[in-house]
C-alpha cells in the first residue's frame, strides 16, 4: 500500500489543528493567562510534523485514492487529531495526565463530551475554547466525511443518495473540498445564530461561543461542571434543545434551504421520523413526570425536552439529574442512548435511517412469511434499496452489538461495576456522553475510572464516530493481504 | 380464517395434558396428600375441555393447514399448555395466586426456569413433579415445533437444511407424528440416562427423576430453594453439566447416532463451534477466578464449568451465587445469557447458528468492502445459505433488540429497578431464568416483582420461547386481512 498520500492528508490536518490552536493561544494571552506558551509549543509540534508530512509527500495526491487506503486515511485521520489535540491539555495549568488528556482529546473530536475534568468553572479560558474548537472541528469533519468518504467505502448509508459508484475515487478529493465549503458555511451560520441566541438569553459572550460550537456539534462539553443546571434560566435551555435539534438534522437539507428549496426539510422522510419520535418521547415522559413525581407542567415538559434531546442528538448536556425521575426514566434514557440523529448530521448514534430501514426489512420480513411469494420492494425517499444498503446497515447493528459485548466485558475486567461497564459501552459507541450510575451518570465525572478503563471508552468513542466498520476494517486480513 | 383444525389440535393437547396430570396425582395419592384432588379437578377440566374441541372439530384436519393458520396453532399451542397448565399450581397447597401460577406455568413450559415460589424444599411431591413434567412437556414440544412447524414457517433457520418448500403443508402432521416419536424415544432415554446417574451420584429418586427432566430440557426448575447449591456434591454438578450440555446439543444428531452415524456429531460445525465457545469462556473465567478470587483451581473449573454451561445453555440452575465473583463475571454472565444452546435442541437463547450466520454476513460485508465486485457465497454445513435465510437470522436480531429494549422500559414503568428490568427482560426473552441484581439474581427468586411485572415477564418468555417473530406475526396486520 502506499502510504504517501495518507500522510500528505495527515500533513494538512496538522496544520489545520494548528491554525485552530492559534485562538486559544490568543485569548489565553489577552487574558494574560500562561497556558498560552503551551498552545505555541503545540503549534510549533503539528507545524514541524505537519509541514514535513506535506512537503515530503507533495505530488503524491495527483492519483487517485483507492479503497484500502481510503479506509486507512479515514481512520489515521481521526485517531492523528485526537492524539495531536491532546497536547495542549496535556501540559495545561489542568495538570492532566497523558491518559486523561488523549481521553478528554478523545472525547472532544468524536464530539461526544465525557469529561474527566473537574473544576471547569475555574478553568484557563484558553484550554475551555480548545475543548470547544475540538469538538466543533469533529462536528464539522464528521459530516464531511458522512457526506465525502463514507459513500465512497459504502459505510454508512449515505451511498443509497450516490448515483455514481466507482472503485476509484476521481473525484473524491475534489469533491471533498467543494462539499467541506457549503458545509463550512452552514456550520458557521449555525454557531453563529446559536451564539447570539445564547448570548441574548443571558450567557456570558464567551460561554456563549463556546456552547454555541458544542451544541450545534451535538457533543456536548461544557465550561462548567455542572453543565447547563449551572445557568438556573429556563429560555437558555429551550434554546439549546432547538439548537441541538438543528445539529442533528441532515446538513444536506440546510445547503438546500439556502437554495430556498424549504419544503424539501419537511417532505424529507428521516427527518419527520426523527421529529415524531423526539415528540413522542417527551410526551409520554412529560406526562409520567407530572403524574408520578408532581411537577410542574410546563416545567416538566422544559426538563424532559431537554434531556431527551440532549441523549437522543447524542449531545450530552444536562439540565438536572434525570437518574433521579425513577426506573422508567433510567430504563428510557438507556434505550435512548442507542437512537441518534439523522445520518448526515454531526449526531452520533444508531441514527433514525438504520432504525427505518430495519423496520422496512422487518415488515418485509412479516409480508414475506404470510405470502413467501409476494413481492415487497423498501423503497427510500424514493430511492429502491438495494441489498447492498440493508446489508450495511445489518452489518452495523451485528457490529454494534458485538462491541458492546466485548467493551462491557472488558470494562468490567478493569474492575468497573456492571451498570458502568454496560452504560459506558453504550455512551461511548455511541458518542452521547453521559452514561448511568453514580459514576458516569448525569451528575458524574469519568475521572475516577481506571486508566484501562479509560483508554477502552476512548477507543470505543474511536469506534463509534468511525461508524464501527470502518475502524474494525483494518483488523481485518482483507484489507492488508493481496 | 378456519379454526376448526387449529381448534381440534388444542384439543389434543389438553388431553395430552390431562394424561401428564395423571402421573402427579398418583404420586401424591401415595404420598397421602390432599393434592390429589387439585390434579383430578385439573384434569376433568382439561378432559372436558379437550374433548369437546377434539370431538366437535374431528374431521377437519383432513385439510392441510394453510401458513395463517399454522402461525395460530403454533401460538395457540403455547398459551393453552401454559394456561391450563397452571390450574394444579393455582390451588395447590402451595396457595399461589392466579398471576403466579400463570407465572410458574409459563417459566415451566417455556423451559425457562424462573420461580416464583418459595419453601420448595417442603413443598409437596405433586406440585413439584407438575413442574418437572411441564418442562419436560416443553422441552420435547419445542424440538417437535423447530423441526416440523417452524421449517414450514419459514422461522427459526431449520429451513436452511429443509429441501422441500411448498405453500401447503400436505405432510405437516404425519411428518409431525412420525418425528415426534423419534425424538420422544430419544428424549426418554436421555432422561432416564440422567436420573439413574444423579441417583448414582446420590440424590433422592424423587430429585433425581425430576432434575433429569429439567435438566435434559434445558429448563432449570429444581425441587429445592438453592437449585444444586443444596446438594454440595462435585460429582453432581459434574454430571449436571454433562446432561446440561446434551440437552443443548441438536437432537436430530442423536437420532443419527441412534442409527451409528457417530462421526456426523463431530463434524457438525454448530456443535464444534458450541463446544469451542464453551471450552473458552469455561478456561477464561476459571482462570480470573482463581486469580482474583484465590480459589483451588479444580473447584474453580468445577464451579465456572456448571454455572456457565448453565447460563449458555440456558438451563438457569445455579450451584453458588457467581454474582459474588466481582465485576467481570457479572458482565460475562450478563452476556452469556444471549448465546443459547443449538438449534434443534431443547436450549433457548440466540442459538448459535445464528451466531455463525451472522459472523458469516459480517465477514461477507468486510470482504466486500475491501472487494466491491468480489464474490463471497456464505455456506452452512454445506449447504449454500440463501438470502431468504439471512434476512430470517437479520429479522430475528432485530426483533430482539426490539423486544429488549420494549421490555425493560415495560418492566420498569411497574417500578422494577434498572438492573432487574434490564436482566429481567433478557432472561425472560433468551429462556434462561435467572437475571442479576439483589431480586431476581441467581440466589434470587421473582416473587417479590409485582404481578404488573410478573405479566409481562410471562409475556416475555412465551416471546422467546416461540422464537419471537412466531408471536410477533400475530400482532401484524399481514396475518389477518387477505
Amino acid at each position: 500500500m502506499d502510504f504517501r498520500p495518507i500522510l500528505y492528508v495527515m500533513g494538512m490536518l496538522l496544520c489545520v489543528l494548528a491554525t485552530g490552536m492559534a485562538i486559544p493561544m490568543l485569548v489565553d494571552l489577552y487574558y494574560d493567562h500562561q497556558d498560552w506558551q503551551i498552545f505555541l509549543f503545540s503549534i510549533l509540534i503539528c507545524t514541524f510534523f505537519g509541514g514535513t508530512l506535506v512537503l515530503s509527500n507533495s505530488g503524491s495526491t495527483s492519483q487517485a485514492l483507492n479503497i484500502r487506503q481510503a479506509f486507512v486515511l479515514t481512520a489515521m485521520g481521526w485517531l492523528v487529531m485526537s492524539i495531536f489535540g491532546a497536547l495542549p491539555l496535556w501540559h495545561s495549568a489542568m495538570d492532566l495526565s497523558f491518559t486523561d488528556a488523549v481521553f478528554e482529546s478523545v472525547s472532544a473530536v468524536t464530539t461526544t463530551g465525557s469529561t474527566v475534568m473537574v473544576g471547569l468553572d475555574n478553568a484557563p479560558p484558553g484550554i475551555l475554547l480548545w475543548r470547544s474548537i475540538l469538538q466543533a472541528f469533529g462536528g464539522v469533519g464528521f459530516i464531511v466525511m458522512a457526506l465525502t468518504i463514507l459513500p465512497f467505502l459504502k459505510v454508512g448509508g449515505m451511498q443509497l443518495f450516490q448515483t455514481e459508484s466507482s472503485d476509484k475515487s476521481d473525484k473524491a478529493l475534489p469533491r471533498i473540498r467543494q462539499n467541506a465549503m457549503a458545509i463550512g458555511y452552514v456550520y458557521l451560520f449555525l454557531v453563529t445564530w446559536c451564539a447570539l441566541t445564547y448570548w441574548f438569553c443571558g450567557m456570558s459572550g464567551f460561554d456563549a461561543f463556546n456552547h454555541a460550537m458544542t451544541s450545534i456539534s451535538t457533543a456536548g462539553l461544557s465550561t462548567h461542571d455542572t453543565s447547563f443546571a449551572y445557568f438556573k434560566n429556563p429560555s437558555l435551555e429551550w434554546a439549546a434543545t432547538f439548537f441541538m435539534i438543528m445539529g442533528a438534522l441532515p446538513f444536506v437539507l440546510f445547503i438546500r434551504m439556502g437554495k430556498g428549496e424549504w419544503k424539501s426539510v419537511f417532505r424529507n422522510s428521516q427527518v419527520r421520523a426523527f421529529l415524531k419520535f423526539l415528540t413522542f418521547t417527551i410526551i409520554l415522559m412529560t406526562f409520567w413526570l407530572t403524574i408520578e413525581h408532581d411537577r410542574p407542567i410546563i416545567d416538566a415538559l422544559r426538563a424532559v425536552s431537554f434531556n431527551v434531546v440532549s441523549v437522543v442528538t447524542t449531545t450530552g448536556y444536562m439540565s438536572e439529574d434525570y437518574s433521579l425521575w425513577g426506573p422508567f426514566s433510567v430504563a428510557a434514557f438507556f434505550v435512548l442512548t442507542f437512537v441518534g440523529g439523522c445520518t448526515g448530521s454531526t449526531g452520533g448514534g444508531t441514527k433514525i435511517m438504520r432504525f427505518q430501514i430495519m423496520w422496512a426489512v422487518f415488515k418485509r420480513q412479516m409480508f414475506r412469511l404470510v405470502h413467501p411469494h409476494g413481492v415487497f420492494p423498501i423503497t427510500y425517499e424514493g430511492c429502491s434499496v438495494n441489498e447492498e444498503v440493508l446489508f450495511s446497515v445489518i452489518v452495523y447493528m451485528v457490529s454494534l452489538f458485538l462491541s458492546l459485548a466485548l467493551l462491557s466485558i472488558a470494562l468490567s475486567i478493569t474492575g468497573v461495576d456492571f451498570i458502568t461497564s454496560i452504560t459506558g459501552a453504550a455512551t461511548s459507541l455511541m458518542n452521547v456522553g453521559p452514561g448511568l450510575g453514580p459514576i458516569i451518570g448525569p451528575a458524574g465525572n469519568y475521572a475516577p475510572l481506571p486508566d484501562a478503563a479509560k483508554w477502552l471508552l476512548s477507543f470505543g468513542m474511536l469506534l463509534g464516530r468511525l461508524e464501527l466498520v470502518t475502524l474494525l476494517i483494518l483488523f481485518s486480513p482483507y484489507l492488508w493481504r493481496r
